[in-house]
């Protein structure tokens, strides 16, 4: 029998793959999961986006451009307009989800053996397209303490070497809902410049901006306007993941040249999903109205809940829909397993994503979990309630 | 400005880049082009498919499992399990298009710096794809003269090296058309079971086959079953390139457990798509029975119509939508150049791929080309036609 490859050896699991098992045993059982685990919204997708769908009548479903329908690159370039002026269909193209235009920007970017600095805890499978592209992250710590901010400039310094090729933030982060301020932009920006770096901006949770803060983009930088890559995805923006489709942004010509190859290897990206994209461009303000009340009532029950129990600490978070929590727990990785396993308040019991798997640095946030705020307020109560009853039962056990 | 990445330099344009803005200018200008350059079929994508998309009515439009939805797999294993007996769900992962099938099989087979010995010409996106993977082509030559079978064997003995770690045959081939003998594929079995090597399967045109010839899949060679990959697609098979479907299938368990890490870290393929490709199974013998007649009498027309012509030579395939031919000219790039900046009959003029954009040796396939008989039939004698015109124009230019 040949052998896999050492990269596929390599590949990390998710997170939560480990505990599959256990919630499908849990199900069996006949418990209720509350699922805080994956960044699945329950929100609905805009009418104007299914109606689109349903609608298109092609007699083939053909290949589109590999960088996408060109009108759809139109709109989303008046979109991005809105954000940083003067950004042209051309400097997008269209990708299957945000994950590939990572995989774009890794390839385009940086070769085997280089390295990505990237502020942990992160979005977990950077480290597969890590993995995938033969690159290396080089982690700095942010700190719960600090509601995850970005850490010091120095921490960056210091870990510049000469195989730095980029660093890679996510803002508004996942995990940690955190989200930059201008004046941290700012300071990244000035090392960015110091050291001719690329900056890669995951903003696919640019739309989930809490208590009137409002999202800085990295697209408005000045100085670095060739460093800059975007990351972006309808996926949450309007509640749609299962279209397969995001972008990747850069006034850079000769790096979206580069990428544009690997789009072409790979023909073109979703056309079904491309016709949703389009016509949610038209999606209404009173629908992100909507979610955003939504969400921030959802985030204010989750964590307010969290923090009235004790032992837990967790940041209000700033943006997105995730949270993470500091549990009075030695092994987060153990608990979460347990409460699917051998715990259930009147048959209930909660799914949360142990908070490690977002960490790359050995032994981080072994007593952290991260909590996506997906589910209804009355469900997100009961999960609190659960949740804390678990811990209780969880120590005296 | 940073640099970008040397394998982002390395990667391959399409065979056809350099003649997109000789066809945008001619297009200008009012001339009509037959495109016979690229593989998108003009055959109506199946009713059953269509329908599917348009009944569609989800409140959310959701990622679906990593490996796609279970119903799918479910069906899929049955048309397999027709093909190979004993084909399973969990054999099959669903991609987003056979190109990730490719990628996933690189990645998950392959480490950097491993050889694919690939008969050539071939595929020009495997060039591309190799390049992702940081991978070796070795292409052995299959000749025209023998309508492109596969090289002898002692070719493929003369090229495996401590590297060599698989095989990458297309059945039938793109752009050749040529399918491969049970013989042949006895022939690869057994150079792949004695060096235990990974044979690769792109399948993606197996219902294309012509003049009763049955087309025989790697999943029934015996004593290989741990060693063969097949790649899928519905691209083809129901004209629906815009989907972005397709699938990677193996009965090697600890494999697809690999290639099961990478799905994962791009979460899921298309929701929409596989809506479409689910319905798709129901589609009736009928349709593909009218469309490989359509097929053959274009391929008639076609590869008929080129040998008429004085100087050309075009082996007739056996499968796919594809041929290649050798023409009286030296250097078939500039033909193609040409026929699209300085020539036309009556506002006519052919497009078509240089055929040295299918071969890894350099120089070869200069004075070849591929055509996609992807026209009617009216229109492929008039492409013919002016073809003929245009190759004397040429001589006498
Ligand atoms: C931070 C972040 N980036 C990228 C993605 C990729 O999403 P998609 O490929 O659906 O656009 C996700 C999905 O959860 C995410 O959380
Ligand atoms: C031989 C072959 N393999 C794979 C593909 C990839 O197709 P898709 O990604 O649309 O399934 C193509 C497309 O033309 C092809 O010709």
């Amino acid at each position: 029998m040949p052998q896999i490859s050492n990269r596929g050896q390599q590949m990390p699991e998710s997170p939560i793959r480990k505990l599959v098992p256990f919630a499908e045993k849990a199900r069996a059982q006949g418990k209720t999961i509350f699922q805080l685990n994956i960044g699945q919204p329950d929100i609905a997708t805009p009418e104007v986006a299914l109606k689109a769908v349903h609608n298109y009548e092609p007699k083939v479903i053909e290949y589109s451009h590999s960088a996408g329908f060109e009108s759809y690159r139109r709109g989303l370039a008046g979109y991005y307009d809105n954000i940083s002026k003067g950004i042209s269909y051309e400097d997008i193209i269209i990708t299957t989800g945000g994950s590939e235009a990572l995989i774009f920007g890794f390839m385009s970017c940086l070769n085997p053996g280089d390295e990505v600095i990237i502020p942990e805890p992160f979005y977990a499978n950077y480290n597969g397209f890590s993995t995938t592209a033969g690159i290396t992250v080089k982690p700095i710590a942010s700190s719960i303490e600090s509601g995850f901010a970005l850490p010091p400039i120095e921490e960056f310094e210091k870990n510049i070497t000469s195989k730095t090729k980029a660093i890679l933030i996510c803002n508004p982060g996942n995990p940690t809902g955190y989200l930059y301020s201008k004046e941290e932009l700012e300071a990244l920006r000035d090392i960015v410049k110091k050291h001719d770096l690329f900056l890669f901006a995951d903003e696919v949770y640019r739309e989930f901006c809490y208590d009137n803060n409002v999202h800085h983009s990295v697209l408005n930088l000045e100085g670095i306007e060739q460093n800059v890559v975007v990351v972006d995805s309808v996926s949450k923006r309007y509640s749609m993941c299962g279209v397969r489709i995001g972008a990747m942004i850069s006034r850079n010509k000769e790096l979206m040249a580069t990428a544009m190859k690997f789009a072409q290897a790979r023909l073109s990206p979703p056309s079904l999903g491309q016709v949703a994209s389009e016509a949610a461009l038209k999606t209404p303000q009173s629908y992100f109205d909507g979610v955003i009340k939504e969400y921030v009532h959802r985030r204010d029950v989750l964590v307010d809940g969290l923090n009235a129990i004790d032992g837990v600490f967790c940041p209000k978070p700033g943006g997105a829909f995730y949270a993470v929590a500091q549990l009075p727990v030695e092994d987060a990785g153990h608990f979460c397993q347990w409460m699917l396993d051998s715990f259930d308040y009147n048959g209930e019991t909660v799914m949360m994503a142990p908070a490690s798997g977002f960490y790359s640095t050995p032994r981080s946030g072994k007593n952290e979990v991260r909590l996506a705020y997906v589910l209804e307020i009355e469900k997100l109560k009961k999960a609190v309630v659960c949740l804390e009853k678990g811990l209780e039962a969880y120590k005296n056990r």
